[in-house]
């Protein structure tokens, strides 16, 4: 169930196999996602800023609790990569537990993904995706889709795909992830939109009080996060089956200085600008002939 | 009356002397301002804005109205640097007409002041005025201050003070723009904060109607174009004294092939929290000792 393309190394959303089997027992019914601390200090940021924001008392609880993977500290495990050896992970809540046929997107934010005190080489190396990527035109970029079928059939653009994607691209991938048909011949029927993006509990409804909490809170600023979005293609129209909008990777928060995430925020009002004109071409009536 | 401070060859907010004694008296009761087209391509662009905008046919009349100035097409002039020929103007609403004793503040908006698709060269230049500035950190950039006193006194920092400021300077550059106190040794009381950023007509409620329609027009990206706020220090609180808010600056402007300005958007909330603040920190009462 990753849902970024697979990538040597890459972190990955779920666990490493090894991870999963040293999960006890009882943890059974509340699955959790073990996260390895990335390279460089990136891992000991992603970790630092789960500590700050998990204990700071500015933090809505309501926005915490929906938005945010919860964080259970660390925990030493070996790893796919090196079984003989400890190495730390994150210790968060799964957030795609008990989705039995699940469809995500993971959608990086913001036109700039480098803090802007960041060392010169990495803001080039930056600079160069956001600008090579539909960041810089279009606040956001999708870095990963999949799309569950309750039949089973899994649609998944590969990483290159992805990467070439442009402006109408983008578009496309967020109709078909709330398109009813699955597999590789799937269309963009936006079957689901409604019940998936539109209504009360739905993804546009989600993202509009997380851009509420966004026009204020000057806490921290979200440089290269992603909002990862989800839902069961088996029971989008089930009680509770309301889909889930959360924010992820911390490796590049940093302090606000006083200042909102202007950058996260554009990122976030360009995206529910798409979303909400896909809800309503979906509403609106065939056109007359 | 030049807000900016004055650099050779720039062009200024003002008709240059010439052009104003070219101005037929029979319009001496609705001042115009008459801005001599800008070097390489950058003037007929803004021409080419100006054009499509005033005829846009999805530009809500109340929007151009209230933010923007209204053009009246162009005229052959001669300028202060070479009186002997004639140049192209833009002939515009004065934006300053009428305010006996103008306060004026010119801010750029955007973390980034480069077209996504414009040349190389050009975005490198932009790109390092961008991170040497507020813009990247802040979302804007104060470009220009003029503070006036009903006493007749001016306070206006020079280009250079204006280049080094940092978040902090802002924020004090913003508190003292509402200032009673002109002239050099003027301090921050805040004491016209409630009267020009607060209330009803005042320019948080302004930028607030701005953002709705940024958070939905798709038209334009206004990169590299600023928020000009003025009042008159004579008549704060007169009828019809109303702070002005109105955007100019339109020779980097480009289509915005179906996609919100996140950057203009983003700037511009960061710009109403920063006011908020002063609002708010000025409306709250002392702190008990």
């Amino acid at each position: 169930h990753h849902v970024r393309s697979p990538r040597p190394g890459a972190p990955g959303r779920r666990p490493p196999r090894r991870a999963r089997q040293a999960r006890p027992a009882r943890r059974r019914r509340r699955p959790l996602f073990y996260k390895p601390l990335q390279a460089l200090d990136r891992g000991e940021q992603e970790l630092a800023f789960y500590t700050a924001f998990s204990a700071h008392p500015d933090v809505p609880p309501r926005i915490r609790d929906a938005f945010f993977p919860r964080f259970h500290g660390t925990r030493l495990l070996p790893t796919a990569a090196s079984p003989g050896e400890s190495h730390p992970h994150l210790i968060l809540d799964d957030l795609l537990k008990g989705l039995a046929a699940p469809s995500v997107t993971d959608i990086k934010i913001g036109a700039c993904t480098w803090p802007p005190r960041a060392p010169e080489p990495y803001v080039a190396k930056c600079l160069a995706k956001d600008r090579g990527s539909t960041s810089v035109l279009l606040g956001f970029r999708v870095s990963g889709v999949m799309v569950s079928d309750p039949s089973g059939a899994v649609w998944r653009p590969d990483r290159s795909e992805l990467k070439g994607t442009d402006i109408p691209g983008v578009r496309r991938m967020l109709r078909r992830y709330v398109s009813s048909a699955g597999g590789d011949g799937g269309g963009e029927d936006c079957a689901l939109a409604a019940a998936v993006y539109g209504g009360e509990g739905g993804v546009l409804a989600q993202l509009r009080e997380l851009k509420a909490w966004f026009e204020v809170q000057t806490l921290f600023h979200f440089y290269s996060a992603s909002i990862l979005l989800s839902y069961d293609a088996n029971a989008v129209t089930a009680p509770g089956g309301a889909p889930r909008v959360k924010l992820v990777d911390f490796a590049h928060v940093v302090e606000s200085e006083g200042v909102i995430d202007h950058n996260f925020l554009g990122g976030l009002c360009s995206l529910i600008k798409f979303i909400d004109d896909i809800v309503s071409s979906d509403k609106a009536p065939p056109a007359q002939s």
